[in-house]
């Protein structure tokens, strides 16, 4: 998660919401990072996790992550989420809870019905504080500016 | 439609699953096509309706497609539904009802909580019986293979 929120801070500092993820393999050793980039390509998907997945993929050759972790500093939102089970990514870790466009433990609960294919492991609410703390801090200073 | 089914049977003829989108403007201008290519490109987030909300926002540029209506032969997954109203496209058709991995009216049915930033309308079935035609098809081809 250290590596995620180095993300985060990199893309608030770039303007970006302050979403980071970092994509790991079974033995740990990191196959991607990235930070939200939709400022920055104009594209509402380049959220942070689905950069990882393509970059992953990517690097690795082969269809899907089955064996990869992919940590990042907030909750997936629906396509993010959807993403993670069509990589069948095996675990998700994930920092900040995000009641208004999470899809994890919130509304469309992505992962958690019956016809669901790939059920990740979940971990949700890891150093919530600190990540949460990020992305409070880049919205109140659009407030005051 | 049509089209989006042609871009279907072309999917089928290079041996991917039979899915195929097109998204137009609000004057009915075709702004992208493109069928399934999670084959071709080992990638599973090379759905459809993915590709073709690519291709449309850089083929116009700026972040959003609201004027916009996506046509699918199938109903979107989780991850497609997420992409929809991320670009906030206005209307979404599709033409199968995909109770296993559809996430607009099974599953997680993305547009319709609380929370859901962004509801497109939603027209569901158009030609089910021919898009579901294709992919019966198309499976029914593996298993006697």
């Amino acid at each position: 998660m250290d590596i995620a929120l180095e993300e985060a801070r990199r893309a608030a500092a770039a303007g970006e919401v302050p979403v980071g993820a970092v994509l790991t393999d079974a033995t740990g050793a990191v196959l991607a990072v990235a930070g939200n980039r939709t400022e920055a390509e104009e594209d509402p998907a380049a959220h942070a996790e689905m950069l990882v997945l393509a970059q992953a993929r990517a690097a690795r050759g082969g269809k899907y992550l089955a064996d990869c972790t992919l940590t990042v500093t907030l909750e997936p939102c629906a396509m993010c989420a959807g993403a993670i089970a069509a990589f069948r990514v095996k675990r998700v870790v994930f920092g900040a809870y995000d009641p208004k466009t999470g899809a994890v433990e919130h509304g469309p609960r992505v992962f958690f019905h019956a016809t669901t294919h790939h059920k990740p492991e979940v971990i949700g609410g890891v150093r919530d504080s600190d990540c949460s703390a990020l992305l409070k801090e880049f919205f109140a200073g659009f407030r005051s500016a």
